[in-house]
């Protein structure tokens, strides 16, 4: 068995309407590409991604911070329980094989540490400014749309397969 | 969307020989029938369990105790890395719809336990002799084969949903 | 630096009557030995054992499931604040150096579990029946009182120490 | 019982020699104050502040990312054992009544975008430049030295009891 890439998709609950439109497409792209979805499982940015993955038959991973199952955004096709609270945000980092940052408040922000934290590359749309604060650039990269997000993030995913 | 249902599968990691032919037919019915399983991803119980589901094409989550993807039996076709060691074991019950317990130690009834304090019913096969201890009788039930095991967890699931 | 004991106590939040006396004992006595106090901060058996570790001036940690430290029973000392839900058993059964079950209900038994999985050995009082069930003798002691539990659990941890 | 105040210090494990020396100055300083200190309890900017704690009699807690209690350092007095990596960043970050963040690289920033997430204030010394992002500035406040560091956290803990 190939196992599908993870693709990880991080961003906000309440985010901007461009941002949930962009969500969506990489949604549907990353799932065009064979690609599982795992996000947050709950609304705005997550939403967004699970309902671009699904309107083509993806499979939508949502790693849910309470106990209650039916959180889960209607978009998520296999929610994970954990109760957890947003320590369950260092899950979706360590599962993913590679990362998309949309827009994305402060939850976002401690899953792209956990990332940088773990030399994880991510690939930012709209999202923090890194290029501000002293990273290291080999860890992260601005794309312009998702399309080359998705390029980026899953050549990025194959190439740490080998 | 009608989430497919998600069927845990709890065991030890060096069972006997028969709790692994067990595990594996679990696995081959569950999947036929449309569940998903979820396990803890490793050796034993779990890797017969997801070997059975990937025969007939099923999905098979596994839920890693350690921050290495490579942990992962090579029939866990979505690996989820919590890096939480053992306290993972909640988070499968949790997610879990329906468990079914085979063989097992010591790990196996920190998840059965786990199931009984949510007030989940745990189906047994070969599995603790819950019936020696002060248990409610409505919270486990002991079953003969595997064919019975996946037929009463599926429909104590769906029972559930409503 | 000689670090303190840490004995973990456990057991349910609607304990008979009986527990409470045998719990606030345990933490009396376990405190005026020098030892600090390791439980999961709420009420029943958890309150009973700060209540008598605190009346002696010893020292309580709380590690709490929910976000709120307000939770926390009154003679808590330094709660620990999780938001892990019943997933934090298993941190207070890994920083316990031994551990007194008082009575108990499926939550204390997830702890048990832990505690055996581990290998680290449970001084039992008026709790869960092990000997009814195929757990390893060398794993667990019924204890007659809170005297005998106390000593025979510092004893073991300092054991331990070497 | 009044509680001791809990005071969180977050810092990288390899810090400059200058943070370890602020470090040091914020523990001393803290435990003066009776508050008790809360860090990660490994090496660097955290055995430097339970060093400082320590050299005046304070109480420390590390809250250990391992299973393996003997990785605290040696001025850790109560050594929480979580076997959950940096999962337990979080627990650090809800368990401190206010946080001073010295120095710092990617971890210390999972600690920081917590502590936001939760609005609970940050205050920084020599740490991550906030002020270059988008981050509401009620949330943090750079310090110039250790004890203005302790004076506002600790106020600011106050504050919060009410």
């Amino acid at each position: 068995m190939e196992r599908p890439i993870i693709l990880g998709v991080i961003g906000g609950e309440v985010p901007p309407e461009s941002a949930v439109g962009l969500a969506e497409e990489v949604g549907r792209l990353a799932a065009l590409q064979g690609a599982v979805v795992i996000c947050g499982g709950l609304g705005g940015v997550m939403e967004a991604v699970c309902k671009g993955a699904r309107s083509v038959g993806g499979t939508t991973i949502g790693v849910l911070p309470s106990s209650d199952r039916t959180t889960a955004n209607p978009h998520v096709s296999l929610p994970i329980v954990t109760a957890m609270s947003t320590a369950r945000n260092a899950i979706i980092v360590r599962t993913a094989e590679a990362l998309i940052a949309i827009d994305g408040a402060y939850g976002t922000l401690t899953e792209i540490a956990y990332a940088l934290d773990l030399k994880h590359k991510v690939f930012l749309l709209q999202s923090w400014p890194l290029d501000r604060m002293t990273v290291n650039p080999d860890l992260y990269e601005h794309v312009p749309n998702p399309k080359v997000a998705v390029e980026r993030a899953l050549a990025y995913a194959r190439s740490n397969r080998g």
